[in-house]
């Protein structure tokens, strides 16, 4: 693949080049993380900025259905959206059997959006680490509002508030409790919290819910001077969805006053200091010596000669006995 | 702590004696470490077995209504019940706004019954690398019906298959989506799969999502020679309930006709298999150099003088040029 072409083929918009561009990144090929690493570093001289959106919460809250909806409302604005869908699947097999692209039916239809449900295979760290990577690679090719999909659970909304501008916390009170979803840091890192399907016998429900999250709020040091509301909304009727996306066009003119530069670098530190210890695991894993001793420790535990703690003592005695070639 | 002397009250049934250890060996300290590998060493000599059951499935599926009737049943059969309950939190503060004991309170409130809300701060794997102690902690103290609960969402399921001698998947009907919940790989791991709030109006559409699920089965090959089926219930009205604690008797008996310590072995062989580049990756992160150039790393990141695939490559440079000290 000549990289030079793929970069350029990028820049044009060219929706096939960003595909295979971020299944080179994706990829754990060890010559296509070369190509990889050489298409990042052109990737980093292009000015292109995005804003981007991070948007969590628990499966059936809904994200979905609303993802559709606010990336309607980008487009009809006349901006080229992107979509990536971090869905971090069955370590069995990836996906999940409904695609995320079944929901978001209208978005899929436009030729200006892009669309990547991503199984993150390996959940270190709650998102997958290249998701970077490919977010840049969306911008280098001129998508101007990249939205990223999470679930909920684990350290998942952490990690999608350090590769966001905003962040997005989607609650739904018909999930078999009215704080299904609410964890006790969630406050601490949503720009903006939605109670989804806010329709029906659910609109009360909804309304009760906003009014005691709202509560809880006040009552926590704020994240900056941004003031966090709480909307309720239904992407279904449509009903509070003009105010939720009123307040998604006045958090980018606020955040666009500030040093946007400076914000994403301390978010990338703050990234990889959480990063860089799965980065070297993966690094091990890949190393045929290491992958050679831990088969015979992992048949040496399965005939019960050993415990896990000594099977573990082992692999840190002889990773670090030795010289890693580089 | 003497640890001979915890040993013998965990033997006993002592149940401060078995929080202690759950915390010592859930600790990060070095000192803590230490001491909880002579104790883990001591517990390995115990003979005592208990039979695990891993319960998963979506937020509001309602596991935890699910496991407190559970094991009320195995109460009311004379054994004595733990449940471990493995909710991944927040990674800014520990656990979760609902604790799972406030839908517990039935088995809350038995003494032969021992619940432990586990934060998993590290969600390397998806499940905490330590629940296999805690496990071994239990059954040691007498505990012969070990649940595990977990939220079913990336890996979970699949490592909580891999520390259960029968896996269970709740799904609930209500919860925003028929399919909710299913993930392609799901009926490769599970012995049972429940339909949960099986009551009122959703009755209906549980049996027909129990109807689909089975067809599913019925076209996947068998992981063995054990039927697994497909039921509706409710928590709530206990209506199926009875069927679910037979055929969870159904399985002890055939389970226990097998070659259980080699299955446990195979178990272990898999888990460690999977867990080691994460148990070597927290041993690094623990390195005082390490921590230190971590630190200059992250610096130069926040500055804008290098990128995060630099900081990766000087990362792995610096770790594996030179010799650790073990």
């Amino acid at each position: 693949m000549d990289i030079q072409i793929l970069y350029h083929q990028l820049l044009n918009g060219d929706r096939n080049a960003l595909a295979k561009a971020i299944t080179l990144v994706e990829s754990n090929k060890p010559e296509d993380k070369i190509e990889s690493k050489l298409l990042m570093s052109f990737i980093q001289q292009s000015s292109q900025t995005s804003f981007r959106i991070g948007v969590t919460g628990t499966p059936g809250a809904g994200k979905s259905t609303f993802i559709n909806a606010l990336g309607m409302n980008f487009i009809r604005q006349g901006y080229k959206v992107a979509v990536l869908s971090i869905d971090p699947g069955s370590s069995i097999s990836k996906g999940s059997i409904l695609g995320d692209k079944t929901r978001m039916e209208d978005l899929a239809k436009q030729k200006e959006v892009f669309i990547r449900p991503t199984a993150a295979t390996d959940y270190l760290g709650g998102v997958h680490s290249s998701t970077q990577k490919l977010i840049s690679l969306c911008e280098a090719a001129g998508y101007q509002r990249i939205i990223i999909e999470s679930v909920g659970v684990g350290q998942s909304e952490h990690h999608i508030s350090l590769l966001s501008d905003m962040s997005l916390l989607i609650l739904a009170p018909a999930g078999g409790d009215d704080l299904q979803g609410i964890k006790r840091g969630v406050m601490e890192w949503a720009d903006l919290i939605l109670i989804n399907k806010a329709d029906g016998e659910l609109k009360a429900k909804a309304k009760l819910a906003a009014g005691y999250i709202y509560s809880i709020l006040e009552l926590l040091p704020k994240k900056s001077d941004w003031n966090v509301k709480v909307l309720s909304c239904s992407s279904v009727t449509q009903e509070g969805l003009r105010e939720v996306y009123d307040e998604v066009d006045q958090f980018y003119k606020w955040i666009s006053k500030k040093p946007i530069d400076e914000l994403r670098q301390a978010q990338a530190a703050q990234r990889w200091q959480e990063l860089w210890p799965s980065t070297c695991a993966q690094y091990l894993k890949q190393d045929p010596d290491i992958q050679y001793y831990s088969k015979k420790l992992a048949d040496q535990l399965k005939n019960g000669e050993i415990s896990e703690f000594t099977a573990d003592d082992c692999m840190i005695r002889f990773i670090f006995a030795r010289e890693i070639k580089q």
